[in-house]
């Protein structure tokens, strides 16, 4: 598996491409609007072919690249079932499993974030977490049909029973720590460590942050699969 | 081993934090002041002890956290043989070998952005350049004893020669690109690909970059071993 993080400094996004060296086929993960002529510099220059985009969840902290990368390749949009995308060509199922050539994506339902945020284990190595775990964080859950409550159970339950070694890739981060693991967030997310499911929800309850810069735009965008005139 | 990137956003500085899982101990290689805390709460939650802080250069856009790191930590200051940083407790000459644990790092000379800068080898995998080759893209050689004739042999005669599947850890990347490998660089690497030596120098030559913004202060900082007051 070729296993490439991208990052966006302006949103602090990580993109995940995900490429099959022996088919030359590959996947972005939470791919970027502005960063798609880099991105496809990158597919190129790596001999690959992309064949999907995928989005944990629609993003209400930047667009995606998914409707540009549509109009320039012949991939194919797949978003999370019930993330309400009607342009997408593929939603995927809890537990559903896409093939990159030979690679299995797995989606994992890990609402909370949003009702209908998904978090994809690569290969069964790589869990590519969105805005579900951080590092050392979480997502936020005050908008968006976000839930504190099925965040917690989604993590609790879900992502912290994958081996320890799987090595965590968030969809953000602020600190420039770019990997974790499944063993270290159980140990050291402080979010998470030592809090009651009911503790956790007054925590992410009283955070009262002020919405993102950009989410009146990129919420309506990514529901229209970031799509952007030719 | 256990091989972690850290990233400095102000400073587009990649910090690399190197383990050795069986024997406990350490190295962060180009560590900057401004993370020193969040360096040590890594190396902490990961059960790590420090012994080394390795530096590429002497850098001039960032002051080494190495003086604060060994205020806090039992390490040893690790320098490029002929940096003129004194207060350093080992240098390291062209192709010596530090081990951590049992994780070997191997010294490459590669001056050209500085007249004593090192590329380290580590574990015969992956290969931090510092400021020497970049993601498609190399340091600059207008300062410091720069000198793009030699950085030009450095990059072509020691660094294309590893094999290509080494993975390219660069000091800094402007365009959230984190790895690449030798393959990669060879083939698609601007500034390298289709120039001989002497357009190298040439292009090199025109430039005419600014000054980073921290010279006056990194430099001497960075000479004193980056240290501080207690």
């Amino acid at each position: 598996m070729l296993f490439r993080p991208l990052f966006d400094p302006e949103t602090s996004t990580y993109t995940y491409l995900i490429g099959d060296r022996t088919t030359g086929e590959a996947a972005l993960v939470d791919s970027v609007l502005e960063q798609v002529d880099r991105d496809l510099q990158v597919l190129s220059e790596l001999g690959l072919t992309l064949r999907y985009t995928l989005e944990t969840h629609v993003h209400a902290d930047h667009v995606t690249g998914a409707g540009k990368l549509r109009q320039q390749t012949q991939c194919d949009g797949v978003v999370p079932a019930g993330a309400m995308v009607e342009c997408a060509d593929q939603t995927l199922q809890d537990n559903e499993v896409l093939m990159v050539g030979t690679i299995p994506i797995q989606a994992i339902a890990t609402p909370g974030h949003t009702d209908s945020h998904m978090t994809f284990l690569v290969d069964q190595t790589h869990l590519l977490t969105g805005d579900s775990l951080l590092i050392r964080g979480c997502g936020r859950t005050d908008f968006q049909s976000g839930d504190p409550g099925l965040l917690f159970d989604a993590i609790v339950n879900r992502l912290f029973n994958l081996p320890e070694e799987t090595v965590v890739c968030p969809g953000h981060d602020y600190r420039g720590q770019i990997f974790s693991t499944i063993g270290e967030e159980k140990r050291w997310n402080p979010r998470l460590v030592n809090r009651t499911r009911a503790q956790f929800i007054e925590f992410m309850n009283g955070l009262n942050l002020p919405d993102p810069k950009k989410i009146a735009e990129a919420v309506p965008a990514n529901q229209q699969c970031g799509q952007v005139a030719a």
